[in-house]
């Protein structure tokens, strides 16, 4: 797919750009394997995408019963990728979660990021009797591997899954259980009705109305907003509190991420439903995110900040 | 309908029964305006049940944005209702939960596990499109007041508030914490895919099927363990783990409520699917089931084993 005119660097960092001070130590094995061949700035992301993958094998393994856990394991690692899981992990890093608690906590919160997301994929995919034949794409392409109601349980197995996995991430010597109480509280309000749920209500409003006027590029700004948005702003501030970040940087990753994750959905929608007479709409929203997001990374450690910010930079997006 | 033999009673305990010993104070308004008319078991359980009640109604108004809380207050309040929310607050008491803190949080936790509830009874009703006929009369008189998606992503949005609820619950100055997240990962768990919803799985299975030798009265021991087994196994042990009750206190406590949840599981399905041929089987189950759940709570208050017991002497299931 073309992505509009600024979206069309590959990772924004040319291997000659400034090394990003990153003091990411979990990461450090990966750097020193692939900082030949890569850029800084792609080397820190695909390191990170690779221990969050590698975490999720761990978490999800097929095992028996292969009942419960094929579908798991294939629902999970066939949901499409975003990004918010490594940022969970680059603000908590950003923020100065050196200390021996937090990387790992980091990954674990990432990981459940990622379940959320591809239970909610998984539910938005399922053939329910009242559903419209799609029209976009993405959905028409849509494999799937069980039946419905499998399907349907498995989702609701894989969220239970999630809380679970954040409960027993807690480890009462570190005193680290009440940040834990909060980023379940984040995770399960960027997931709920305000959230992501209601992303996913207002893209089926329009599929089943099907109205021009409903489903313009003030539509889509919302209901991404509100699906990748919210996913992203959840990533960051999770990232920032396990981090120990304070309430100001909590809320200024938030808004970045908040700001990421809407172009990201942008560009999704753009790459699977674009018309010709709404690329400036969407160029239009997508410069005006990459304005405010670069904004909200002001003041923090430069050498991250510009890892960070070749999130809005690149087109990261096309590879989930 | 008949209940078997041996579930005539109607709550076990007549009025002249000695009143149990209960230190709920939280109950104490309630008891003083029902107690000349009913039985002290039946007014402990109306009242804990009517304070439940009232929690979900204010945590689950009927607010704006109508899109999202009008299906989430109807799903929530046309659930089918169970006593593991009630046998929550009752095991919170009994292992000594009188510190301010317990009791509030007995009742959020109580009201969470009926959200739970209502969340995948929602989607256990979804019309999918490879989901056969239903033959049980539970099933065909169900009537959506709602969209599929919608109640779809209702039953979703239902099971985020839950952990939002839950995070939301702690107290940091009451050091709570910690015990919070255990009843997170305990609620998680008995949803899970080796507990609910491999409870709808296994009923989903036999109704696909139809099988005789598949449904037989093993088939739905197993169902109801992992159904209302395990809910109200986890209710009995949430109470338990918040009223600051022993590891062996709680284990007994979540194995009584194990037995109670089948006893109510059993009766129900005993109650919407009874065939003549079976009723020995369905007895014999259900007295096996009410002697080793009586056996879980020697050694306890006897005043509130009385109480905690009529719960598998009669017939509460029958009002739920």
């Amino acid at each position: 797919m073309a992505a509009p005119p600024h979206f069309t660097g590959s990772l924004g960092y040319p291997p000659s750009s400034p090394s990003p001070r990153s003091h990411l130590h979990c990461l450090s094995p990966c750097n020193r394997a692939i900082k030949v061949s890569m850029s800084q700035n792609q080397s820190y992301w695909t390191c990170v995408t690779q221990k969050i993958e590698d975490q999720l094998k761990q978490l999800i393994p097929v095992r028996p019963p292969l009942l419960v856990y094929e579908p798991m394991h294939h629902l999970v690692f066939t949901a499409r990728r975003t990004m918010a899981p490594a940022l969970c992990v680059a603000t908590c890093e950003l923020v100065g979660g050196q200390q021996p608690i937090s990387p790992n906590q980091a990954l674990v919160v990432a990981s459940a990021l990622h379940l959320v997301q591809a239970a909610l994929f998984t539910h938005e995919q399922l053939p329910l009797t009242d559903r419209p034949i799609p029209s976009n794409p993405e959905t028409l392409t849509h494999h799937h591997a069980f039946a419905a109601g499998v399907e349907l349980l498995t989702g609701d197995g894989i969220l239970s899954f999630v809380y679970e996995l954040l409960g027993r991430s807690d480890d009462p010597a570190g005193g680290n259980s009440e940040r834990l109480l909060r980023v379940i509280i984040e995770i399960a309000r960027a997931m709920g009705s305000e959230g992501m749920v209601d992303g996913q209500y207002r893209k089926m409003l329009c599929s089943v109305l099907g109205s021009e006027e409903l489903c313009d590029v003030g539509w889509v700004d919302h209901v991404c907003e509100k699906k990748e948005g919210r996913l992203y702003a959840c990533g960051a501030a999770c990232g920032a509190i396990l981090g120990g970040g304070s309430e100001e940087e909590i809320e200024k990753l938030r808004n970045y991420g908040l700001y990421v994750g809407k172009i990201h959905g942008l560009m999704l929608y753009y790459h699977n439903n674009r018309t010709g007479g709404e690329e400036k709409g969407f160029t239009d929203l997508v410069e005006r995110c990459t304005s405010l997001a670069l904004k909200e990374l002001e003041g923090f450690n430069q050498g991250m900040v510009q890892t960070l910010s070749s999130l809005v930079r690149a087109s990261f997006w096309d590879k989930c």
